[in-house]
């Protein structure tokens, strides 16, 4: 890995299969002007969650005609100051986490699981400083590519840089969990084309993991077992796994919030990607890679839209319950059709699958 | 009111200011074939929510070239039986919830908050029947319309529908918690563009709801106050209020997840519109429609695509807890432009609102 700063003082790292390639040393010489400072991190009383507020993140510039996830190209100046990379990850220019202020100070205050921070506002309406970090992960220097076009020795040095962001990022005073997920696909509003993903640290562990967490904690106090290793026993032997091999399970499982929704878990349990054996990501590649393809053929001359993302243990918390793993879910619910979220999903948190978990599994089995 | 029949046994209401309009003898002649039976309720034990899985309604035919919402009309025979209607309320041929089934039974056992329904499945992938009821609502005759188009009056007839409707619906046995809602705008997916609400009785409490009253209980143990009336009394003092009246008051929330979040408070606490006195029925007629007309005016040429749903108090449980609100939600974030729940809001439950709550409440403050 080697490391180089962007015109506004942000970090780029890349990643390559062999060492020397000196990328590090090009300049970024654009003029960029001031990095944006933090946004604002409010705390919803109701719904007892944060929500990040990043008022300047909507009036962030229309992208520019060229691609800024290429290589810089003679005059053709983009968020990569080298000629060329394998895998590259830098530091969001407008990021809803961090920013311009810097880390925040763990030794600081705390509230709502924000460390370090000093609450603003009132007790019914607090904030704090939007803390934490947002990186762009470039999966290849090729525009056209997409995830499921990479070889598997690609999948494996991605795999290597989001397991050293996750152990850089933990280490920061200010985060609390790192998310690394991709979106693919313009119906669910991806505009960069480029094969991308993003890495996000956040300040707070996120509802949904909390909630999954407290599921786990409550089953290993009633029953003395991982909740996500049982999970995995019984889907492994049930009808809806989409593909496995002898160290990764792929399934669709039991209830299924999204037409499409894909778990992968290591038949083992590990806390994050930084502590995921060379031998568990050696046979994730190929794995991952057939599930993708799986998706795109499900529905013939269309891309699966899809989101795609790591649930890793908290930094700081809840290490010994939590079990890494891979979530893909499309809002492809039909060829040609996509399932909206409306009232029920959107305002009351009520999901209705109207494929069906089994349904969504056979048509994955079939596809290839 | 007067009630009717559809074809396949569903039932029809008709709602209408003037007594004596006889819609209800109007008989469906259409051959509809059986009712489709009720589909399943799945327990995420990860997630701590129910998830219905109606694998038939992904199915469901193509929409037909007549507007189903429209009256009959001679040969074109459409969901509604009569000539003509100013409300019409009737249960949704393929519904999320309910179905042939029928009712189940509340003396029954219970599990995860469902009512009278036997468990199947394992412990970690528990089933019921999904058992309650959806509904249609159309709010009027005319096709073009849409509900920033209709007169106070009309507002105040949709209003009693939807306190019937609520009530009737609560004393079943098979329905926890009722919730009367609008989707609009085919960014949000809506395909039936004739003016139409929905009523989900939902068999079991929603996330949300369970979560807005656990964050109202913890704060009366603490405070001995209403959270919501706290809440309210916060925002009508505080710069985010858009509309207001003697009776209501319209403020995007401090915490919004949404580009747009408006959320309609009466001025005092009630569990649900069967609740709702006469003068807060009138007095919100206008208000709501003023809210409406401010978000079609927002961004000049395009209409808003909204999703607008009560928060009413759970049938059985917490009604003294509970505050009777309407919550708008819209993904629009800009002129031409909407927001995509991506990963991190849709894997991780890590809402990031770009445009900001203050900007949002200014530019509909100022649309009018």
């Amino acid at each position: 890995m080697e490391s180089g700063s962007l015109a506004d003082g942000r970090q780029i790292l890349y990643f390559d299969t062999a060492t020397g390639a000196r990328r590090g040393s090009f300049a970024d010489k654009r003029d960029l002007g001031d990095r944006a400072s933090a946004g604002q991190l409010r705390y919803d009383v109701l719904r007892d969650e944060w929500v990040a507020v990043s008022a300047g993140r909507n009036a962030r510039p229309q992208l520019p005609v060229a691609c800024p996830l290429c290589p810089s190209d003679g005059d053709e100046l983009t968020e990569i100051p080298a000629p060329n990379y394998e895998v590259a990850v830098f530091e969001n220019r407008f990021p809803s986490f961090g920013g311009a202020a810097g880390e925040a100070n763990e030794h600081g205050p705390s509230f709502g699981g924000v460390q370090g921070e000093a609450l603003e506002g009132t007790p019914l309406a607090p904030n704090v400083p939007a803390t934490g970090r947002c990186e762009v992960v470039c999966f290849s220097s090729e525009h056209d590519a997409s995830f499921v076009d990479l070889s598997p020795e690609r999948v494996e040095l991605v795999m290597a840089a989001l397991a050293q962001r996750t152990a850089d990022l933990s280490a920061r005073g200010d985060v609390a969990q790192v998310f690394c997920f991709e979106n693919r696909g313009v119906e669910i509003g991806v505009t960069l084309h480029h094969p991308h993903g993003q890495i996000y640290g956040y300040p707070f562990v996120t509802p949904q993991t909390r909630r999954h967490l407290d599921a786990a904690r409550r089953h290993q106090e009633a029953t003395g077992r991982n909740l996500f290793g049982d999970i995995l026993a019984e889907e492994q032997a049930g009808p809806r796994v989409v593909a496995a091999n002898d160290h990764w399970t792929a399934f669709v499982p039991y209830a299924a919030r999204w037409p499409f929704e894909v778990h992968l878990y290591p038949n083992e349990r590990f806390a994050d990607l930084a502590a995921l054996p060379e031998e568990y990501v050696k046979a994730f590649a190929p794995l991952y890679l057939d599930v993708l393809k799986r998706c795109d053929a499900a529905f013939p001359g269309e891309q699966m839209p899809y989101m795609s993302g790591w649930h890793q243990a908290p930094v700081k918390e809840d290490r010994d319950l939590a079990w890494l793993r891979l979530e893909i879910v499309s809002i492809r619910r039909a060829a040609g059709k996509v399932k909206f979220l409306a009232s029920s999903e959107s305002v009351m948190g009520g999901f209705v699958n109207d494929l069906g978990p089994e349904a969504a599994a056979q048509i994955l089995k079939d596809a290839l």
